[in-house]
């Protein structure tokens, strides 16, 4: 029952024993994506203020299976005028996290047996999000060359089974934003194989980087380009509150049985004893809805790590948000490349296991002084190769 | 996909209506488990405490997916202490709430087709829990005598596909608490058949009531009868924090398997996309292991019950502990009864989903002034039968 153990995880927990033994400032630790940065002040005075000023038997108590009805409300009213979609407060459906809102998204779109499909490379713990549902993840091969969509291989994928297509943009790990062109493309393709296989393929679309965009780019909404979809979001990036696990799955206001998805998750959480994520942390995130953290040292670490790496005839594109940067090993086996990297205290994520061999993950959700510090084991991981 | 409702939520809806047309004071709502008491200061202190004097990068990061260290280890040393069996923090993994405690513990001991014991009456959400993992579960007939276990029925139900029985003590819907000499029994009978059928049956121990017991009242800890016991717990009721979905699964120090039950739920975890509970709520729980809520009122309120109850002539058992009591209806259609007490405003559970047709829970979870008040209105009901 024990399943494979995350190599993301695996890598982390390295940098800790490392650490112990040449200190934290020395491990240039680019494995986890763990925000860097504190929460904004307003959700630290939110939190204090509910604790100091609310009925505490109001406050903790049970919620609705439907998830607290303010925060649901002010969600869909943020959205709604941020996206230009009504949605309302029966489409919204808070969970623990991101990872909480695929799991429901999926289940709620598919029985098993059925297959859902994502893109190359992909966060690994989709696999677990979706194959312990019942249905099968399939991985299209990835665009090398754009880490857009490679719609010739997605062609080939499609078939009646399909009932739920997977993105992830701002993307984990390519740090790549889907275009309104690969959207309204991908748009255009479920629409006409809906209709052709009689039954809707649903759109889940997993945003939890939607707040880290970098200057220049484009980052189109993707439920604006396709009603059938499952916005899936997280605050854990965007407020930097990982440990707190809220999110939400945003139905589309016309999306297909739109109007009873969100019960149909509140029973699906009965069975997996999820029962909504906690009452204080949905009141809180409600107030704190229009700001952010400060996201813009990940801007700043990303272009220093772009700048060296380019310098350094490594091939990578430039991210359009996240804080993961995503470039092509040295040697055609990632792996041995990031054991490599270890002898330089660079602990880097190889790409295998999101389904991109020959590249490697670098998530420099890490203290800007750290990634300065880091140019120079850059270098001579990269002199070593020569 | 939209199951049953629940009863209990169906009934606690109507009181919300209910009240809107004759004031929330005027409605005797006996049917929701929603404790009436604040949370001890010790948790608002803590949450306020760690919000304003931790680094909040650390304080909302992510948890390992066993759970956070600190809460571990504290509620091991707690549990240890209190009733001596040594855990330790390996044998503890957090959970969102008891209802995350026992689909979890179910999943980790079960695989789908295997069979699950309950005993009624029983919370009807355990359908749910149990037979969406797959398991089946299946429900002893009640000892209505003592609303202890029916032993002659629960031999009946051994057999070689039960993996798994769950029992729930102090029990929500009789109050009743399981004695030693149950316990003792139950442990033999369980050992046995293990033994008879080579494989472990373990034993899946729901508490969230554990500290609402009364005076007079034996409260043996089930753990300590049969090691192969998973104790499912939530702060829910002992500390009024329902809606912060925080508890815990204890897996006996010397339980079968017990040195991987912890990771196997963790994986589980990873699938579901539950990936525990928030960081915040489990570091101030730790900090109030041995506090609760002034439970009091509760004892206050069921001796008012039982009182009012026996004097009009019900056949009730008084309760052990936690803030339900469980008479027979005054005819034998107890969801007839129940229809009939609304024109009183009295609105109470018919215990037919609890599996005890001609039975009604009442959860005294409300103010002491409005138990008062609301003793004509039991009387007029009795009246209404003569």
């Amino acid at each position: 029952m024990l399943g494979a153990k995350s190599v993301i995880r695996e890598m982390f927990m390295y940098g800790k024993e490392r650490a112990a033994q040449i200190g934290y400032e020395n491990v240039f630790d680019y494995s986890l994506g763990n925000p860097s940065v504190p929460c904004p002040p307003q959700f630290t005075q939110a939190m204090v203020d509910l604790l100091q000023n609310s009925e505490p038997v109001a406050l903790h108590g049970y919620c609705p299976s439907q998830g607290d009805p303010t925060f649901r409300s002010a969600v869909a009213q943020s959205i709604s005028h941020r996206f230009g979609l009504p949605y309302e407060q029966k489409h919204i459906f808070p969970t623990t996290g991101a990872a909480g809102a695929i799991a429901h998204a999926i289940r709620a779109v598919t029985t098993p047996g059925d297959e859902v499909i994502t893109f190359a490379p992909f966060f690994p713990e989709y696999i677990h999000y979706v194959n312990k549902t019942g249905a099968d993840l399939k991985v299209v091969p990835p665009d090398t060359e754009d880490f857009q969509i490679n719609f010739d291989a997605l062609e080939t994928f499609l078939n009646p089974s399909v009932k739920a297509v997977l993105i992830n943009t701002p993307n984990n790990p390519t740090g790549a934003v889907y275009t309104a062109r690969t959207l309204e493309r991908l748009a255009g393709l479920l629409t006409q194989k809906s209709r052709e296989y009689g039954h809707t393929i649903f759109l889940v679309s997993d945003e939890p980087y939607r707040e880290i965009v970098f200057a220049g780019a484009e980052h189109p909404y993707p439920a604006a380009f396709y009603p059938n979809t499952l916005t899936c979001y997280s605050f854990s990036k965007s407020l930097s509150l990982p440990g707190e696990r809220l999110g939400y799955v945003a139905v589309h206001p016309q999306c297909e049985e739109g109007d009873i998805l969100v019960d149909v998750m509140a029973q699906i959480s009965r069975g997996i004893g999820h029962n909504c994520p906690p009452s204080i942390i949905q009141l809180a995130c409600a107030r704190c809805l229009e700001v952010t953290s400060d996201l813009s040292v990940y801007e700043t670490n990303m272009n220093l790590l772009y700048n060296k790496l380019t310098e350094l005839g490594f091939a990578v594109k430039k991210p359009g948000g996240t804080f993961y940067i995503f470039p092509k090993a040295l040697e055609e086996d990632s792996i041995a490349f990031c054991e490599r990297a270890k002898q330089f205290d660079l602990l880097l994520v190889p790409a295998d296991s999101f389904g991109c061999p020959g590249y490697f993950r670098m998530a420099y959700c890490i203290d800007t002084d750290k990634v300065r510090r880091s140019l120079p084991a850059l270098e001579a991981l990269a002199a070593s190769y020569r």
